[in-house]
C-alpha cells in the first residue's frame, strides 16, 4: 500500500469517528492501522482500526469499515495450547453484515468481492445496527461487510494475536503493516 | 433503593447515553443496573452501568457517573486462585477523577463524599477526558467520581465478578441488585 493511500485511509476513518463522537487522543489518530491484506483493493478488501487495549487478558478495539468494505473470511485458531480468540462485535454507528458458520442465509445483503468469491465460505448472515452485537466463538470463519454508509463495530475480545489468524485467502499471507514505503 | 428512585436513574442515564451518541437496544434500556451500593444516597455514592457482554475471557461495560457521582474505593481480589479482574476505563464522555494506590496528588479535584471520609484512602489521581485511558492492576484500590457534567467511561476488562468486590467501607456488603420493591 501507497504511504498516500493509507494517510488518505486514516484520514477518512477520523472523519467517521468525528461524525460518531468516538473521540481519539492525538497519537490514536496518527496510530489508526489500515489493512489491506496485500490485496491491492483497500476500498475492496480492507479495514480501519484503533487497538485501544491489548493485554494478556483481553483486547479492545474499535473497527472502521468504508461503505461496502469488507473484512476477508479468516478464523482465529488455538495459540499455544489456548483457545483461539473470542471475539464480540458491537455496532456503534452504520451498519455491518457479519457472516459466520451456520445455515446459509438465502440472499445474503453483502456484495462478495468480485475475483474473490472462492475465498468466501460462510453465509449465515448476522446484520448489526447501532445498538446490537453479536459474539463469535473461537475457531469460527467469519467475514463483514460495512453498508451502504459503511460501519463503525467495537470489538470485545480475549487476547487478541492478529499473527496467527487464519484467511480463507491464500494470497493473505500477513497482518500488512500500518503504513508502507511509497516505494513498494 | 425505591424502584422510582432506580427508574428515575435509568432515564437520567439513557438521556446521557443519547446526548453522547451511544446507543443501547430497547432491552438494554431496561437492563440499567443502578448500584447505589446501599449507603441511601444514590446521587452522592453510586453508579449506573450496563453490561455488554462478560464471559469466561472478558467483560465489556459501560458505566454512568452523574455529576460529582461517586463510585466507592474498592478491589478486585484473586478468585478461585485466578488473578483479579484487570480493568481499563476510557472515558467517551464528560470528565472523570479516578483515584488509584500511588503517590498522593496534593490537591485532588474530586469532592469526597462528606461522612465517608474514612472509607477513601488512595488518593493518586487521573484525570480523564474523551479519548483518555487508563488500566488498573487486579488487587488496587481505587475510586471514581464523574465531573461536574458527569461522565460515561467504557469499561474493558477480564471476567468481571463483581459479587467478590472488597469496598473499603464496611457498610457495603455486597452489589445491590437493579431495581429493589418499592417497600424496601
Amino acid at each position: 500500500m501507497m504511504r498516500s493511500e493509507a494517510r488518505r485511509a486514516q484520514a477518512r476513518t477520523s472523519e467517521m469517528f468525528a461524525r460518531a463522537g468516538i473521540v481519539l487522543s492525538a497519537e490514536e489518530q496518527s496510530q489508526i492501522e489500515v489493512a489491506g491484506f496485500g490485496l491491492g483493493n483497500l476500498e475492496e478488501q480492507g479495514l480501519e482500526l484503533i487497538t485501544y487495549v491489548n493485554t494478556d487478558r483481553y483486547c479492545a478495539k474499535e473497527l472502521v469499515l468504508f461503505p461496502r468494505q469488507t473484512c476477508p473470511e479468516h478464523l482465529h485458531p488455538s495459540v499455544h495450547g489456548e483457545p483461539g480468540k473470542m471475539e464480540t462485535f458491537r455496532c456503534r454507528w452504520g451498519c455491518v453484515y457479519l457472516y459466520v458458520e451456520g445455515e446459509k442465509t438465502t440472499e445474503i445483503q453483502a456484495i462478495v468481492p468480485a475475483g474473490s468469491e472462492s475465498c468466501y465460505t460462510v453465509f449465515h448472515e448476522i446484520v448489526l445496527h447501532p445498538g446490537e452485537q453479536h459474539t463469535i466463538p473461537p475457531g469460527t470463519k467469519h467475514w463483514f461487510q460495512g453498508g451502504p454508509e459503511g460501519a463503525i463495530v467495537s470489538e470485545f475480545s480475549s487476547t487478541s494475536r492478529d499473527e496467527f489468524d487464519i484467511f480463507t485467502d491464500p494470497k493473505i499471507a500477513r497482518m500488512p503493516v500500518i503504513v508502507e514505503d511509497e516505494e513498494h
